[in-house]
């Protein structure tokens, strides 16, 4: 059931210090920060397909030249590969770490549902590669505004079924963040609808999994949050870019109005200025109400997927050496 | 290092909604709530001696009254024990379940250390001699404004190695909440230190692991945490009835300053409006960095210790039966 604005409370103003219990990298990198400007981010809405596509491009080249830095800096080969249509992209470290030897790591980029196409997606992919040291398949799955929900999610489908063709289900890990999160998590529910084989094991970085605006973090995380802002302008937009009239609490939608019985192991990553913060912990709670092992890390300072964004923190360092060890475990 | 003012955000005013995505019961009386009034409570610091004394007596009287309801309802034994000259309360269930038979749960009660005296302090330590079925034995420490640290931590400590005459060390669970919670933090540190034994698993619910005014939830949670509402009022003037003018970042007082290196593993709970959200999350993220064990959740839309509070509620009942799962594997 999605929040009404009724028996609400009013709170703040208040004055948020720099977070001196983040790690001296984070910290320094908030403190450099401009105030988020929630009235600007609100404003932000494009008008028209061609509003969004010069908005994502702007965004995308960005993303592809931190892209392009960070694949250098970790020396990894980056290898396009079409499956049965849909655009991957195969990430591999100079060299696999013996105890994967037989995992792969199937990935899903994150951008609101409208960014990050092509290599602009890459750069977590890459970050997991490099610290597990095992090889990630990164889906470049279709997104509006030309193509809409169930797009997106059909390219993970089938991509995944391609892949058990070649590899037992238990040896690969399924993950992403963001909106990415979310596609996995409702790609886990119609596999698991369906009676299909699902991954050994999930990676649900800060997963957008309500797309209605329910959670707390949606209001107290508001201008705390310095990537995302806020929810009203980009995030309102693109949920209708990307479901157009349908029902939001449709699960393959917004997963968290689904049964998470039967779920691999999940691990979670978020932050307490993440607007986000909401949607993991509500996952995580359900993961672990339906039995399902589930493990939850929250970053003190950490905004939206800041911990991937900030590759040299001590909170990337730890989010992805625990995403490792969760892997070695499960799968 | 505690925050400073510079560099910081100013954040809000905003809107917050009940959170619909809590369970009925927990949002329902939230809805019930009036706003928490933040002026208010800053202005709440008692004078004198005397005034704190009157002030805990009556928040005691309530809490007293709820802890005869709670014995009652869930068919609770209570007996008064002295162990070394401190009291302890043995709370015991109707039944003990086999698999607990040779475990012991020792309970430090909350309270900003100067609340919950005597019986008053009983509450949770019932829910989990209830929902666990196995024994506890809470510890009635010693307070300001009678007995500033380190009276309660010593009273911890004699209380712990009394034990240790009857009891294997590997089969005693050591927990509490808020400053209950920093204390067995600050034991553990303390035991640690001395190479001493320490327990086989700790419950940490909503640590106060840190006295200076540093984490993020003490400032974007401020009059959204409907019990303790701000670190102003009578949180900040009981870290000095506690501490007196020692400093605040002494691990004994603040354990989070503490290496972690060594410690049990640890279950930690909660919540999305919790003042101590950062207390938790911080001190969750120091123990896996660390390499301990150390599981995490954190509900939705609740405040500090609210899950305890809410006995009825599906995140009390979530709590306490993973409380339950956590000890049955590491004890």
């Amino acid at each position: 059931m999605p929040e009404t604005e009724e028996n609400g409370w009013e709170i703040g103003p208040t004055h948020l210090p720099a977070p001196a219990g983040a790690s001296d990298v984070l910290a320094d990198s908030i403190r450099k920060t401009p105030p988020p400007d929630v009235a600007a981010m609100r404003q932000l809405i494009p008008r028209s397909e061609a509003e969004w596509v010069t908005l994502v491009e702007e965004r995308n080249e960005l993303n592809r030249a931190n892209v392009r830095v960070l694949a250098d800096q970790l020396a990894l080969t980056v290898e396009e590969e079409r499956i049965s249509g849909v655009r991957t992209y195969r990430v591999s470290p100079p060299e696999i770490d013996r105890r994967h030897q037989d995992h792969l790591f199937v990935y899903v980029h994150g951008g609101a549902y409208v960014l990050n196409a092509g290599e602009a997606g890459l750069g977590e992919a890459m970050l997991i590669a490099a610290r597990t040291k095992m090889p990630v398949l990164s889906i470049d799955y279709r997104m509006p505004p030309q193509h809409p929900f169930p797009a997106g999610l059909d390219d993970v489908m089938v991509v995944w079924e391609h892949l058990l063709v070649t590899h037992s289900a238990t040896s690969v890990a399924l993950g992403g963040v963001s909106a990415g999160s979310g596609l996995i998590l409702a790609a886990v529910h119609k596999l698991i609808g369906a009676g299909h084989q699902i991954p050994g094991a999930l990676y649900a970085g800060t997963p957008w999994s309500d797309l209605t605006r329910t959670g707390d973090s949606y209001y107290t995380n508001e201008g705390v949050d310095r990537l995302l802002v806020s929810y009203d302008g980009i995030l309102a937009s693109a949920v209708r870019l990307y479901a157009g009239a349908r029902d939001l609490t449709d699960p393959l939608i917004s997963p968290i109005y689904g049964d998470f019985t039967g779920f691999p192991p999940t691990f979670l990553v978020t932050g307490t200025r993440d607007l986000f913060l909401s949607n993991t912990v509500r996952t995580h709670a359900k993961l672990r109400a339906a039995g399902v092992t589930a493990d939850l890390l929250v970053f003190e300072g950490v905004s939206h997927g800041d911990y991937a964004l900030e590759a040299t923190s001590a909170e990337a360092l730890l989010a992805y050496a625990e995403l490792d060890t969760f892997l070695l475990q499960h799968l």
